[in-house]
């Protein structure tokens, strides 16, 4: 093997300055996660591919990673099906066992399997990789993160209200101040494709619309009107273009359809309450032209954005659906989640340089080491100062001090503990600013967690 | 689909209760892996099968799990291959990539791929899932958290030192006072094979010996001598009496051995070391029967046992190694890791009653929900404890008291926060505590985090 090895393309390895800024954003994640009564689970990264096929439609079908069947069971493998073009077939007959493509359907199977042990409604939330035999570019992984939080088993619309606030509480932590949260609902749009025509064909209707921030408003009319002889265009282009909808104009619109007034009193209970109390930090907006691609949403639509740039897309979305356990077997349990985008997140904050400045830091203390028997009198306050917390590094060998003070530099460490010959006799440590360079003298008794 | 969904045989959903306590052991070793200044890094879960392949041995290749090439991909499958019965040539034919079997592989791959942007020394720590095709068993599953640390590049035997500090105060914390660590060296256990006969069997004598534990002394005698026609049985039985053996007397035995010289010495550096200043809590012993069975180790091997119980197994081992890396065509790159047995661990800790009371809760406080009149009133205070650190769910529907209180005792909470008609009018709340039943107004000013 003469050739340097690599990791699989579409895959990331993460040294420890991005998976210190990736962890700074998970844990903030994590913490408020549970302040606001999130339980967390984790499922394996193998499902059965009879728990995956058939969830994410015959596209999303594709890009699940299907693992190999071991040992002997592989001989089963169902040669006429390849040769007559059946990869399906094929596959089946040598895979059982798939990687996890999402976080929605492995929470659906793991509902529906544990719902006798759970507490119901049942508040969950998980954060795990996934797999997608996406082709690799630019941004795009084969192995990523989700972050969601989702509540299982209840309608309560007070629900929408607590995953917004959720949402603007982490994004105010991570130190985002322009935040647009936009919301529609999947009841308007269905109103919205009754009204200009489109009823018959919602799903294209959706799919259509979800392109708006991509491709704009006359690009979205134009595509509509391809695949409809509907004469509602000048409806459809007065509702689309954004500066005229309001939801009030929609309740006059929309006043005959159940369905329109069920949507918009959701969406007006929720505006309600966060416009009141200074509720949230960042702003929300009605956007009659929000989608979401997803087909199991079924009632509010989320998506997070920034305000001054949408073009770099969401930075989290989410939804209330109510059948997602249905594929289990397990009906009535209309649930509503949330998502983070953690990449997107992840590049937004080191372009805004939203990262505190001591995650820079890789550790606290360097002790300079002088040979065993200094670092034998070092070790007492050494593990002092890692009991109180301190992040210290012992170099690992007695090597010329530029050596170690360069390697001390390149992890931009702080302070060093230095107890060269002179210190050593007369117990006293060098403690010396890295940064200035100043230094002082301390009898080892004196040394505390203060002084760093 | 009429059966009820399940994850695969051999894998693992863990549930809130479970997942918690499982983050308490691990919060625990990274704070700890951090303080003594190793960085975390991570490696996706898939590697290429070139990468994997060969590295562990006949059985453990085997053991891993590959990935379907996707697509068209699957049409170059080779046929013929599995009609002669070559299952990895037909494997291979479908297959270029393959699941995480452990954390060392991919170390090493890591460090050679991307020797130009560390910094060396290079002390890391990984925390992540490996995936083995083992057959599902009790207390054996195909995949399971791995957690390491190692430091790469120094052939300082101080790190062996602070590896073993590491442990102590790792399992200290977690509140075991019962553990023994039990250390040998690969070059005395070379002396020790030259010594009794077995020096051309060395692997033979290693992995037999590897079994002192599970079967006896007086067992591996016997296998011993199946396979040497050594004349030295009475040697071999005079050191494997464990009480007869000594650092100091192995010094003399061994005395015409360079490696068993520079493996006594590399003891005696750690054993001294760590017998002043009181550096551990738990024991440390000198154990020739300790063999470790990776083909890696080449210095110091460590394991961690239980002092009363070692037929638990172990609850985490290490060593030294000179030449990992060289697989992937980095020389010289000496290191030395230990590994943490986190469902061992975890058995134990539930077995002893050692996990912290405080993880039974799942959250501190549930408001009991009136409706979102009351909860538009109450959400300022809700705010308010959420950030201050309090875990708070508010119940997500106006239904039955009864039925909310259940809940709350079903979820082990501490306090609930009702605020009713009467409060509403008067701007107070009840505070009820849950374990005694009592409970008092306060003003809703008045509600502050020390309340709770």
């Amino acid at each position: 093997m003469s050739k340097t090895p690599s990791n699989p393309k579409g895959t990331r390895d993460f040294l420890p300055s991005n998976l210190s800024k990736r962890n700074y954003i998970i844990d903030i994640i994590k913490k408020n996660f549970l302040s606001f009564g999130f339980l967390q689970i984790e499922t394996p990264a193998l499902e059965r591919n009879s728990t995956l096929s058939g969830k994410y439609g015959n596209e999303g079908d594709k890009l699940i990673f299907k693992i190999l069947n071991s040992g002997d069971k592989i001989k089963k493998a169902n040669f006429s099906a390849i040769k007559k073009n059946n990869f399906l077939e094929f596959t089946n007959s040598i895979s059982e066992k798939g990687l996890r493509y999402d976080l929605t359907v492995p929470l659906a199977r793991f509902v529906a399997q544990h719902q006798n042990e759970l507490i119901f409604p049942f508040k969950r939330f998980q954060i795990q990789n996934v797999w997608r035999a996406d082709r690799p570019q630019h941004g795009r992984f084969q192995e990523f993160t989700q972050c969601d939080a989702d509540i299982i088993g209840t309608n309560s619309i007070f629900q929408e209200i607590e995953l917004i606030k959720l949402y603007d509480t982490i994004f105010s932590e991570l130190g985002f101040n322009d935040i647009i949260f936009k919301i529609n609902h999947r009841k308007i749009l269905n109103a919205f494709a009754n009204y200009v025509g489109f009823g018959n064909k919602l799903t294209d209707f959706i799919s259509i619309l979800d392109k708006t921030d991509k491709i704009g408003v006359n690009s979205v009319i134009n595509e509509l009107n391809k695949i409809s002889d509907s004469k509602s265009v000048s409806k459809l282009s007065s509702l689309l273009a954004k500066e005229n909808i309001t939801i009030e104009k929609l309740k006059i619109l929309f006043n005959a359809s159940d369905n329109g007034k069920r949507g918009i009193e959701d969406i007006n209970t929720i505006l309600n309450f966060i416009s009141k109390n200074n509720c949230i930090k960042n702003k929300i907006q009605f956007d009659l032209t929000l989608a979401r691609g997803l087909n199991y949403y079924t009632g509010t639509i989320l998506e997070v954005n920034l305000n001054s740039n949408s073009s770099i897309g969401s930075l989290g979305g989410g939804g209330r659906y109510d059948d997602l356990t249905s594929f289990f077997n397990l009906k009535n349990m209309s649930g509503v989640g949330i998502s983070f985008g953690l990449d997107r997140i992840f590049m937004q904050m080191e372009l805004q340089g939203l990262f505190p400045k001591y995650l820079n830091h890789n550790f606290d203390i360097i002790v300079i080491n002088f040979g065993i028997t200094y670092l034998e009198k070092l070790y007492p306050i050494i593990n002092k100062l890692r009991n109180a917390g301190k992040k210290i590094d012992i170099y690992p060998d007695k090597v010329k001090l530029n050596k170690q003070f360069s390697y001390a530099n390149k992890h931009n460490v702080n302070y060093a503990i230095i107890m060269g010959e002179d210190e050593y006799k007369k117990e006293e440590v060098i403690i010396k600013n890295m940064k200035s360079g100043s230094q002082s003298n301390y009898s080892i008794k004196k040394i505390n967690p203060e002084l760093f």
